[in-house]
């Protein structure tokens, strides 16, 4: 910056959250909307039993492509030993709760962020209920997937939980699981 | 097992399923409904910024709990800095996708077993769309998570791509993911 800019007072980063460049990118998605669009992708690999591993590496977004050059996360899929698999990683079911609740955790921080709500600690648990009939073909009035899914979010703010509630409708991923699953959201403020 | 008890004749495993188990455990659900409920779980941490951290640990199922005494998996989530954060972990979108991707290719695993239909191979690619306007909250109509998912699976078998297909569809994240989003599923063999 030359001394001759004009300092902008930028607001100090709220959560964590760098609310001015959160701002910037409300402001250019305002402006054109081919920015918004983001595409996520993967690939997957078998790796014998009932073992998978992905690679997640580059992505679409803000009319770029990102990740491009980097390593990639390498991620896998087992089964415990009940499902016949030998408990190497979380199974598929494992990995949707996961990103559900961490979808839930950072909607909120990110919106809370946006409006100057300060957040002190999230900490949360999901669980769902899935009857196996449906999967192995048994019962076709069974579900294959969950049948319901609970989370609970405990959530260090002075704000109200109502207020929070509110900020966790904006998860991609609620909507998502909840538009096809029955999913509890019980959120409590301290 | 002591020289007087009769030897059965168990299947070979098939893709590396032990499909002996997995008989069993289709006829002891058979007998006992319960046996097939089961309940996953895990706790989530924020962890600052845009990352938040899980813990998969126990989960019910066939009248049990699981893993208990385990210490459990440690995974977490972030966001690349184009979405303010630091790229620390694959997001709760890419983590959604590894889930579906990896349900459906362990789900053809496992119905090939119970065939005895041979996998050599599975590899796939798995992407989806999001518009982040709806995230953002600034277009009411803009759908908040994914608009569409598309999966392309290349399967090694000798079986048909149809049969491989129907497989697919015993998946339970399949199930829960395009019961909200068209997924449109994609499988070639070779």
């Amino acid at each position: 910056m030359s001394p001759a800019t004009v300092q902008i007072e930028r607001p100090t980063p709220v959560n964590g959250v760098n609310v001015a460049a959160l701002f910037e990118v409300i402001d250019a998605v305002k402006a054109n909307s081919e920015i918004a669009r983001f595409n996520f992708r993967l690939t997957n690999k078998w790796l014998g039993g009932v073992r998978t591993r992905s690679t997640v590496k580059e992505f679409t977004g803000a009319l770029q492509t990102h990740r491009a050059a980097a390593k990639g996360f390498v991620v896998e899929t087992g089964e415990p030993p009940v499902l016949l698999g030998e408990d190497t990683a979380p199974n598929p079911g494992e990995w949707l709760l996961h990103s559900l609740v961490s979808c839930l955790t950072t909607t909120i921080v990110y919106h809370a962020a946006a409006r100057g709500i300060a957040i002190a600690g999230i900490e949360s648990r999901i669980d769902g209920d899935i009857d196996l009939r449906g999967f192995l073909g048994l019962a076709p009035d069974v579900r294959k997937g969950y049948s319901a899914v609970r989370v609970h979010l405990r959530v260090k703010t002075d704000a109200e939980a109502a207020t929070i509630e509110n900020l966790a409708t904006y998860s991609p991923m609620l909507e998502v699981v909840s538009g096809s699953v029955p999913v509890s959201l019980k959120i409590e403020t301290y």
